[in-house]
């Protein structure tokens, strides 16, 4: 099974945040996982971005009920039609969670990982005073620590 | 329509927060107010004891599928069998909701009310350090301030 | 516990799928039912309407996310933001379900409820050549029906 | 975007089905489109094996929260722990959807396609005298049938 791995961070974020949302999509695609985000802007569609670059797949669980509201790079647009509800499903089904820079969405979908007990890390993430989860300085760091993780979810 | 306010905090709780959530419970029914809560133990029970010992209508929305699993001061037992997802659904369903003392379940639920919009009030939660919400000191404050936000989300 | 009674059918209805509906109501609420319904026009407003009359308790999961679009006897007004999935949550959380009349929103209801197997009984339902259900020809052999099977769900 | 189809049937069914199931998932990947079923076994094990053969990805929408459930040919196995309601997000996530075989989970999703307008075909369906759906007689029909409308849905 491959590992799933979701990239989760605001619908609009700063040009940093970009550039390493897109490395890790790069570098999650270069190790074969599926990519799994909500599929809109910022850093979910800088995260499919770099996946496609690398010929991986990418799964946008959207809000909304019309898949054209999917990010450009999104292969699976899920149109689930429940509103924020959709996060808890991103937060279900990732095997390991990678949150950038984000919001309150954001926020709450890093509270829902610890509530169900998965794996969570932060790569820049907006949180630091506010929730305790790892935290790591760089793509290639997070994606090796979400990989890691992930196996022993998938095991 | 009656105010439907929901009493958010752990299934495990202090001597302390038990007694305040009662109050909470009782000030809310003698106002006429549902009370929306999780339907287990804790903070959840106490709040429903204290509303039903005023002649209040009671609703417990449940994460199982077993209408029995409700603590026994629920009327209205809705067991969602859901799991965590149910907690957007008590945030979405209240017209606005009073935290007090909470683990994680707790915070997802504040988060996710800031997420959408809806009116949330700490009552000596856990989570002062964390996230950025009005706060009371009293049962009675609380009370207050919850239907005042609810009157404004209803008409 | 009290019985939790959902009367499902089509938000319009005829004359006299509105009589019988506001009989079913009436009667509920007599035995003590809470009524559960999904909160719109026709058959469940003329469900709600009957129990309201009789002193019972009526609730409306709704499938937006306002609560004023629950109709005007409905005392707690669910807004679930949930769509059409809200369907599943009214045939979850009732212990019984009676149809009255209805369209494809309601032969959706049956079916999930014969999926988890939860009591269901047809009055006078459009579904006679669909689906095998038990059938009643009144509302108080419909009432009769679905509070002995939920005393059976619930003890 | 590449066309989602869902092929929806029973976890247990017949040598002729798993054959017509397996025939369906083989061109629905020939054709390029994005397989989703409800992840387990029978019909769906069929489709994705089919599906798989030929190369294409397969997405399975679990009732559980354990992604090990799945069937040895789903690519992207999303653990949902949303019970029977994951249903709902097959036929709301899929563009078009094949019914074969089946029991009444299949007919809980063939009605929540009628009620929100999801286009569904049958082929060899058990429901011929239950639901008024477009029935065809082969599994290229069949798909011929599903892309023609998804490719109306997606536009």
């Amino acid at each position: 099974m491959k590992p799933i791995i979701a990239v989760i961070g605001g619908s609009t974020c700063t040009p940093e945040e970009t550039v390493v949302a897109e490395e890790t999509g790069r570098l999650l695609a270069h190790h074969g996982a599926v990519l799994v985000c909500g599929g809109l802007g910022g850093v979910m569609e800088a995260a499919a971005k770099g996946a496609r670059a690398n010929g991986g797949t990418t799964v946008g669980i959207l809000p909304g009920a019309d898949p054209r509201a999917a990010n450009a790079y999104i292969d699976i647009p899920l149109a689930t039609g429940l509103g924020e509800m959709r996060n808890f499903l991103i937060v279900r089904t990732a095997h390991a969670l990678i949150a950038i820079g984000g919001g309150v969405g954001t926020l709450s979908e890093i509270v829902l990982a610890q509530r169900i007990g998965k794996p969570v890390v932060g790569l820049h993430d907006s949180f630091r005073t506010t929730v305790d989860i790892p935290r790591v300085e760089s793509a290639a760091e997070a994606v090796q620590w979400a990989l890691g993780r992930a196996q022993q979810e998938v095991v």
